[in-house]
């Protein structure tokens, strides 16, 4: 993590609190502790990723307007005092969420930590696949749990994060979310958001679990490739839609569904799993794992998490690893 | 990873390479990329270690003898071209080779890199427990395995490292080792290896394993909190072992058991386990997991390197979390 990051949130932070009035230079640059010229270098840098900052020679700087930036203090203030974001990492640009999630978990870092970034370059997606990362267009998140549980508990995990993130996307933006087994959410039949769960553990216990969150908000158009199988909830909405709403409602969703998971059980998470997915029962699937592809038919999620599926053969499997692709 | 630690081990490769002559001081120096001065201090440094070497004033240094150190270059040659112990990363002093492993292994380490260090300053076991890391009596290592295999085959690779590592004690030392479930490894009743599997993992995949072993070589006596408990291969024996010896045989084993488990399949290794095994079947034991403690009989291993057991009250349960004590 870069102190530099961590600097200019500070800067960020400041020019939000006091947007009222002009903020002295030299005020700045000992409350950061860097020099005014550092100062004036970052707020240039600042100008560049859209926020508006009004300089007054020989008084100081004002804050005119931000984008939609997802600065932890702005995000923080909406979250109140629950686990999940009271600490959250902020990057303008980084490799990976997920490696960065990974990284600070090892180092100790508590449960609820987020990592958010406006750009990754090198986003991880499920089955060892890139995720479309773009410049503030989407939401790059990281949140690292640790649950008192086994590893044989990250499938479920897993579809409590698809959960949340249906609810946050639903309350935020009003659209009919479908959840794809295990977590991918797809609007109009089309994906706007994929969930990459990783874990270190010991064989019977969780250390840490990163629940990697990838939401495609504000992108105008989907690149050539990837436009018959994604969009963005602008492009479905017809409206651009707050980040900041999003994250801080995603959050929100987050740690509401963990606390359904740990005080009821695997069924409490999918039995609503099952009611809000098309995929849970009797949908059509071409089944991709590594042994190939058949066809078969949904007819359930266990307990486990695992997506009970019936082939075409009769044969009956509960499907942990792999994905399911529609037929219609 | 102390880049000084890579330099004193290049320090001793050349030394042993040479250890019919007197190796001049500059040629030393100009090798590893070190000054003289630097050079000397090493030495100076290697001679506490109990590395004996001589100088010669103007002429330079040879060695004499080197203790029991498992210095990567004495390995390598007794290891042939397998991959385990291709890579062997070497410290004459880490908190612990299994957080060593873990993070080597996010960079990207390669199957079969072996972490090994003199002394641990926070050895881990496993429930969160220490273990008791003295310099230069124990064997402290870590295998980073990275095997095509879902999570779930956490619980066999770690069956699969007990039987390797009681192949390597009994060959070595021609002592009786007896395997307790997972896998502690017990002589006369007593623990003289431990080991902790840790994982970094997506849902349905492996990213790596790391198999930390530790094992009690050349400790003359235990800590009296231990004593009852745990002992040493020495104790046992009633004669020093070599280290090299014991953790060369180890990586040969843990390679020819890990190919029995590729080839084999679990099986292939709770097999051999339960044959292994005096707790396998039939053993009574106190069942110690965080629902609290009861007592139970041993009825087999589970393909998935579950323990099959039977509480008093009739009830069966298959094992994959907790530790097992034997009641006699």
């Amino acid at each position: 993590m870069s102190s530099t990051d961590r600097k200019i949130d500070k800067l960020i932070d400041l020019l939000v609190k006091n947007a009222t009035v002009v903020v002295p230079g030299p005020k700045i640059a000992s409350e950061i502790g860097v020099t005014r010229f550092r100062v004036h270098n970052w707020i240039d840098d600042l100008r560049t990723q859209g926020v508006e900052i009004r300089g007054f020679p020989a008084e100081g700087y004002q804050l005119v307007t931000i984008p939609d930036i997802l600065v932890p203090s702005l995000l923080r203030t909406e979250l109140g005092d629950h686990p999940i974001g009271r600490n959250i990492v902020h990057f303008f640009r980084t490799d990976s969420t997920n490696a960065e999630a990974l990284k600070l978990a090892a180092n100790g870092a508590e449960h609820g930590t987020v990592v958010v970034a406006e750009e990754q370059t090198a986003g991880r997606g499920r089955l060892g696949r890139v995720w479309f990362s773009e410049k503030s267009s989407g939401i790059y998140t990281s949140i690292i749990l640790r649950p008192a549980l086994a590893p044989s508990a990250a499938p479920v995990l897993t579809l409590m994060a698809g959960l949340a993130a249906q609810k946050a996307v639903t309350t935020v933006t009003g659209l009919s979310v479908d959840i794809r087994w295990p977590n991918d959410l797809l609007v109009n039949g089309k994906k706007v958001c994929g969930i990459l769960t990783e874990m270190s553990a010991e064989v019977d216990r969780l250390h840490a679990v990163v629940l990697g969150i990838g939401i495609n908000v504000n992108h105008s158009l989907m690149p050539t490739e990837l436009e018959n199988i994604a969009t963005s909830l602008r492009m479905e909405a017809h409206r651009g839609i707050s980040r900041v709403q999003v994250l801080v409602t995603l959050l929100r969703e987050i740690e509401r569904h963990y606390q359904l998971l740990l005080k009821g059980g695997n069924k409490a998470v999918t039995g609503r799993w099952e009611a809000a997915s098309s995929f849970a029962h009797g949908k059509r699937v071409r089944v991709v794992t590594a042994a190939g592809e058949a066809l078969a038919t949904t007819t359930g999620v266990e307990p486990s998490g695992a997506l009970k599926i019936q082939y075409d053969d009769g044969r009956n499997e509960s499907l942990v690893a792999g994905e399911v692709v529609e037929v219609k």
